[in-house]
């Protein structure tokens, strides 16, 4: 890699709101212009905490994600929040305005807030979050939130990004406690009930300890705590902020199992970057060369796995 | 490739039903030993018709697929079902018996029908799903029906397999107009709503063929149909073998839509298995040279694009 860095990131690591959300733009809408600005600033970065929210649509993310962040600003933290917006798939922009979602933020140079499109028919997290947060880190934030609607593949793909996911649920919609999927233990970090003031919440509270307490044991040993809380009265805020605090406490008193997950969690971005290299190269790009195997796929001299196998193990050679 | 066809291969080719049993069960296992097996079957096929179904849970799937199958046998057809089951993902297995399914064509040797489980938490076809068409298709088997639910990835995924895909609609589930998602119509071919007895299914045909009629162009020159259907008791069975044979025939006569649809479908099943061999190496393996990598990236002394460059890049050079 070139040594010097190169322009749009020397302004963000000096400090260029500008800039960055110029780049945030750029990679946003898939530039692949920027990618040493990018590499330069992800050598340049680590100093983040990462936390994912995930939850299904109405569960209060937003707001509970406005409560957290007017707390963290209250204790000094410059907070940047990148919130994947799902509604609008096909329009290829965010829905939610950043402007709205400001609200009380807006004039804090302390925080800023990124809405993003989320990808495909159904969600899933924004092809452009990894370098959202490359972005953000260099900038020196000291908390990232990632806001996602808990559906299609977003509540996995926020692994590869979240140093801790929270999952927000309702006691609402119909049979409660028969929505909480199966494996969501083992992507949530904390569990919060919100709305609590809804019937059946605290029902709702118990069936998920109880599902945390005999759920296998995770190999970091963290059993996931569940919270009650009412994000617009901002109750149950302080367990929230507790929770994730003695949570990065467990991780940093056991080393070897935070490197474990800085692996996945690297492993899970390179994968994503280069299944998405891949599709650009397998679904866009005119290669002859590429082209002649695939029509020798269609007319079965060859197979998928063939040339699968090719594109797949000359990687490390 | 070995000229020669592996054992397990030739069985099948030669009208071996518990050799093709044995494959299935080790496609769906994700044994990469059978991998110049299913080469040499695909090389063999290319003989059937492979129609998708898929459509939210309850939309009865099921129930007009074991109809389409008895219509398509008393025209002499051989009908294999892949029913791909999202229900229980974690369990690695499918929950509806096969048996159960083949119901009354148990003794028929000209049906065929396999249950698979689902990929991931969130639905999304077997990633087996295509090296299950290949087997079937060298047991020239007339017509393949994939059947899967409409949740997650599934409705992109079964592009990458079946020529024509049909999207069950209901009027049931409240809001009914409001739940049929942007961008279906370009992914269904056909559109039933069926249960036309229920309360609003008139209105919803209506829409989706408003719908259909006003979208953009398709680039093949098809305007999906949308047809009432009560799978039931077999109601409009007939009109839905009239729109699947219309729309081969609309196909046959437009060579290039034709080939430019099985480039598409070879792209996306090669993505699919890269995806997959990528997906292996970079979660699984212990590659040393790897390992070394991505503590680099850890370390920021390298960056998760560098790495997914190298991966990618190499493959076709």
């Amino acid at each position: 890699m070139n040594k010097n860095v190169p322009a749009a990131a020397a302004a963000i690591l000096a400090g260029g709101r500008r800039a960055a959300a110029r780049l945030l733009s750029r990679a946003e809408a898939g530039d692949e212009a920027i990618i040493n600005d990018l590499r330069a600033l992800y050598r340049a970065g680590g100093h983040a905490r990462i936390i994912g929210f995930t939850g299904p649509p109405g569960a209060g993310k937003s707001t509970l994600v406005d409560r957290l962040v007017t707390e963290l600003r209250t204790k000094g933290e410059r907070v940047a929040v990148i919130a994947v917006d799902p509604s609008s798939p096909f329009s290829g922009g965010a829905v939610l305005g950043d402007r709205v979602r400001m609200g009380r933020h807006a004039s804090d140079e302390g925080v800023l807030i990124r809405s993003m499109a989320a990808r495909g028919i159904l969600g899933g997290l924004a092809p452009a979050t990894g370098d959202a947060v490359t972005i953000l880190d260099a900038m020196r934030f000291d908390t990232i939130v990632i806001e996602t609607v808990g559906v299609g593949q977003s509540e996995l793909d926020i692994l590869a990004h979240a140093d801790i996911v929270i999952l927000l649920q309702t006691a609402l919609g119909g049979d409660g406690v028969q929505t909480v999927k199966a494996g969501i233990l083992e992507i949530a970090d904390v569990l919060v009930v919100n709305k609590a003031d809804t019937q059946g919440s605290d029902k709702m509270v118990r069936y998920l300890t109880e599902m945390a307490a005999h759920a296998a044991p995770r190999p970091d040993g963290w059993v996931p705590p569940v919270l009650a809380a009412q994000a617009v009265n901002g109750a149950g805020l302080d367990l929230l902020c507790d929770a994730i605090g003695a949570f990065f406490v467990h991780r940093a008193a056991r080393p070897e199992v935070d490197l474990a997950r800085r692996r996945r969690q690297v492993r899970a971005r390179v994968l994503a970057l280069t299944d998405a290299a891949l599709r650009r190269l397998l679904l866009q790009r005119g290669d002859a060369g590429l082209e002649r195997r695939i029509d020798d796929i269609i007319a079965r001299i060859s197979d998928p796995h063939d040339l699968a196998r090719l594109l797949s193990q000359r990687g490390l050679k």
